[in-house]
């Protein structure tokens, strides 16, 4: 029997959406990796299931292409709100968030970002605001729990790092026992960063919602920005701001590619 | 009005199909590349737009993702014929193909490879058998035409040839006025060949059917096999023999990944 799915991205960052709502859907993990195949499957970077939830207006599962589950994806939420009405409160693993309506696009409340070394998680205390470790050139990061873990480092040049090979290096890197977001920025000006990031289980991809939330927070701890920026990602700008709340907010464009029906 | 679209792939080699048999679609080259785009489109190695045929079962456009058209693909013509039933004949701008169904399959009678030096074309007069070219490591190729040009060179090892460089350096060399498709084989045996391609206007992809069949007619002409031969490609493997005819058939795997609906 094929099911629907439809086929969304914010800022060039992909996904296939799958309503189980009114009836559930399993995602084991060979599953998922079938699908999110560009060549055989459909196609993502990330596979999203939205669920029934008690405590939001709906509940998002995130798949990464490898089969693993994420706790958070900014892109994503932004496009399971479009579909939601623009106004909506969306639960995760990494908590609950609330969306509206934006003239960019949609708006996404990503909450507070997280510093304590346990909570990123890394394996042994040290200062998150500028971190004693190194890979090749790469040093000195700080590290940001966005739902999601990252580490963010600050460089003169982001597009000359050879993410290819250091982001899975570093995203593997016992220092980090959940893994994490590799995420390569250059302060262009107090409201403007450029930014590259290597994404847990899916590699490189146009544009990393929690990691833009992620840098800016880092960036802002470490006194290089104002309190709202546009992040530039290879896909597009998404606009990062502090809210009164304490929080972040994500701000940002939404698109629908096509609808689908596949076999699953 | 959104527009209806099969997704399908032989040997991951994949394809956006839309069927415009009985109403118009234009296919301009900006509109090809934003549904070929993997992130913000559909996402497929090639593009094909089913038309009318008054001397076929249908008329097959092969769009490539940057917008160029091509006149043969083996793959998608698999892919086609299986739309229609196995059985039919499949006219494409490099001539009418017969397909038909295959234990393995689909077969198609991909029709005799042409080594004239103008047919391939190449820019000027040379032994096609043999050219007295070389690019870096890579020398003296065949040139086979098999509906669309094809470079192939034999190599003791493909898998380690830097195709991602050399493939786009060979595709627009001025000897080849209108580009090239790049194969890099190694035999293995008088039966069974391994190939990767670099696709013209595409790139490196998973499985190129005009690629096994004209590598296989190289080889051929070398003598390096036997009278049917596998072509094992990074997607998966075909089958390529010579038909009573003196032409080339080729078999392999179909399926269909999903159906769609976009906005054109």
């Amino acid at each position: 029997m094929a099911t629907a799915f439809l086929k969304m991205h914010g800022a060039g960052n992909d996904f296939a959406i799958f309503d189980a709502r009114q009836v559930a859907l399993a995602m084991p993990p060979e599953r998922v990796r079938r699908l999110a195949d560009r060549h055989r499957g459909i196609g993502c970077d990330q596979l999203i299931v939205m669920e029934p939830s008690t405590r939001a207006d709906v509940f998002m599962r995130i798949f990464n292409p490898d089969g693993s589950e994420s706790g958070a994806c900014g892109n994503a939420t932004r496009c399971v709100a479009r579909l939601l009405g623009g106004a909506a409160t969306i639960e995760t693993r990494g908590g609950i968030l609330t969306a509206a309506n934006a003239e960019q696009g949609v708006t996404i409340d990503m909450g507070s970002p997280r510093f304590g070394w346990e909570e990123i998680p890394l394996a042994y205390a040290m200062d998150t605001a500028d971190m004693p470790v190194a890979w090749s050139e790469l040093e000195r990061p700080s590290a940001v729990n966005m739902g999601n873990p990252h580490v963010i480092f600050f460089v003169a040049d982001a597009n000359v790092v050879p993410l290819e090979s250091l982001g899975p290096e570093i995203e593997h890197d016992l220092i980090f026992p959940e893994r994490v977001n590799v995420n390569i920025a250059t302060v262009l000006n107090r409201s403007h960063i450029r930014l590259r990031v290597w994404e847990r289980g899916a590699g490189l991809t146009l544009a990393c919602g929690t990691g833009a939330c992620a840098t800016f927070a880092a960036a802002r701890r470490r006194g290089l920005v104002d309190d709202s920026a546009t992040i530039s990602l290879p896909g597009g700008d998404l606009i990062i701001a502090e809210t009164a709340g304490g929080g972040i907010s994500m701000t940002g464009p939404v698109s629908t590619a096509y609808r689908g029906e596949t076999d699953l």
